[in-house]
C-alpha cells in the first residue's frame, strides 16, 4: 500500500505581522516548509509528498527551492480558497488506494515517531489523528454562563491526521460544507468514528513571532 | 476598599529538569518571581502583595532578594501541601474586606491592563477571572469515543483570578475538597457563579525550558 503526505501550506502572514507567509519564514537557516517536508521524506515510510500551495505562492516557493538547492522530492499542487478546498485539491492528485497523512505546513517540528504512529493506526482502523491531552484549566460557556469542565476528557488536535485514502476522499466528496477546521471532522461528519493517537507537545504550529523562537529553541535542543 | 495580591509560587522544578524551582529561574537577568511581583506593584492599584512560598524555598528567596537588592514591598507567608492549601494560607493573612487577586508566581508577563480588568469585574460582580478563547481544534472523550466540540464555547483559564475577599474566603473555608486546580472552581463549588474577563495570550505560565525562551522574547519585544 502506498503512503502519501498532503502538506497544506495555505496560511497568510497576517498573524505574524510579516509580509512573508509564515511557512516561508526562516527557521535555523531554512524556510519552515522545508523542515516540514523533510520530516515526511525522512520518516522511513517512502512517502509520496504532495505540497498544496496558494497559486500566488508557487513562484516564491520555486525561488526558495532554487536558492536553497532543495532536493527533497515533492509534487506541488494549487490550493483552494479554504483549508477544506486545499486539502480536497491535494487528495485529488491521489488515484490509488493507500494511506494519506494530511499535515499543516506550519508544523515543522513533527517527529518521525508521531507520523509513524498515525500511519499505523490508520492502517489498522481507517484513521489516526495526532492529539495531546489538554494541560490548562478550561471553562465552557453555555447560555451565557461558564462552567468548569474536566480537562482530562479533552484533547487538543494536531496534525498529521492520517486516513485510508478511499475513506477520506469519500468524506470530502460527500461533504456539503467547506467550513471544517480539521480533516477528522470531515470524516466524522460522513458518519465515521475517528481514532486519536498520541501526538507531541513539541509539534507546535507556527502562528506568532514567538512560535518561531520556540521552534528554533526546540531544534537546537534536539541537536 | 483595599486591594490585595496573593502570589502563589509553590511549584517544583520537575518539568523544567532544573534543580531550581521555575519561579526562581532567571528571566532577563532577574528571577521570574520578581517580574511577577513587580507587575502587581506597578499596576496603580496600591496592592498589598502577599507571596506564598513553600517553607523550604523561603531562605532561597531571601537570598535572591538580597543578591538583587530587590526593594518591592511584599509579605511572605508559608504555603501548604497543595495549591488549594497555599492559597488558603495566603488568604488567611487578610483580615479586612476588599478585593484579592490570586495569581500564579510562574506567570511573570501579566500586564497591568489584565490585572485592572479582573479587579474592576470583581468590584462589580464579586469575581473576575482572566481567560482567553481557545485557539486549537479540540475533541472530547466520552465513553471511549471522541467527538469534535465547538471550540468557540471554550476558554482557557489563566490568572489573576480576582474576588471580593469575603466571598473567596468563605468558599475556601466551606470547601470539603482541596483537589481544585483553580480558585474560580472553589467559588463555583460553593454555589457562586464566576465571571470571566479577557486575559492575554502573552500571559503564559512558565512550565518548560521553552517557556522561558518565549517569555524572554516577549519581554524584549515590549521594550
Amino acid at each position: 500500500m502506498k503512503n502519501y503526505a498532503v502538506i497544506v501550506a495555505g496560511g497568510s502572514g497576517s498573524r505574524m505581522q510579516t509580509a512573508q507567509p509564515k511557512q516561508f519564514l526562516e527557521l535555523e537557516g531554512r524556510p519552515v516548509l522545508m523542515h516540514t517536508l523533510d520530516a515526511f521524506a525522512n520518516c522511513d515510510l517512502e512517502m509520496h509528498i504532495i505540497l498544496v500551495l496558494p497559486e500566488d505562492h508557487i513562484a516564491t516557493w520555486q525561488d526558495l527551492v532554487k536558492q536553497h538547492t532543495y532536493k527533497t522530492r515533492h509534487q506541488v499542487t494549487t490550493g483552494g480558497s479554504t483549508r477544506f478546498d486545499s486539502v480536497k485539491n491535494g487528495l485529488g492528485v491521489i488515484d490509488e488506494s493507500g494511506i494519506v497523512a494530511i499535515h499543516d505546513g506550519a508544523r515543522p517540528l513533527i517527529s518521525a515517531e508521531v507520523i509513524q504512529r498515525t500511519v499505523s493506526q490508520a492502517q489498522k482502523t481507517g484513521s489516526g489523528i495526532a492529539a495531546v491531552q489538554m494541560k490548562d484549566s478550561i471553562r465552557q460557556l453555555i447560555n451565557g454562563q461558564n462552567k468548569a469542565v474536566d480537562r482530562s476528557q479533552f484533547y487538543t488536535i494536531q496534525t498529521p491526521q492520517t486516513f485510508k485514502v478511499n475513506l477520506i476522499k469519500t468524506a470530502f466528496e460527500n461533504s456539503k460544507s467547506n467550513a471544517f477546521t480539521d480533516d477528522a471532522s470531515v470524516l466524522e461528519a460522513n458518519g465515521v468514528q475517528v481514532n486519536l493517537v498520541e501526538g507531541s507537545y513539541d509539534n507546535l504550529k507556527i502562528t506568532t513571532p514567538e512560535d518561531l523562537v520556540i521552534a528554533a529553541s526546540i531544534l537546537k535542543r534536539r541537536k
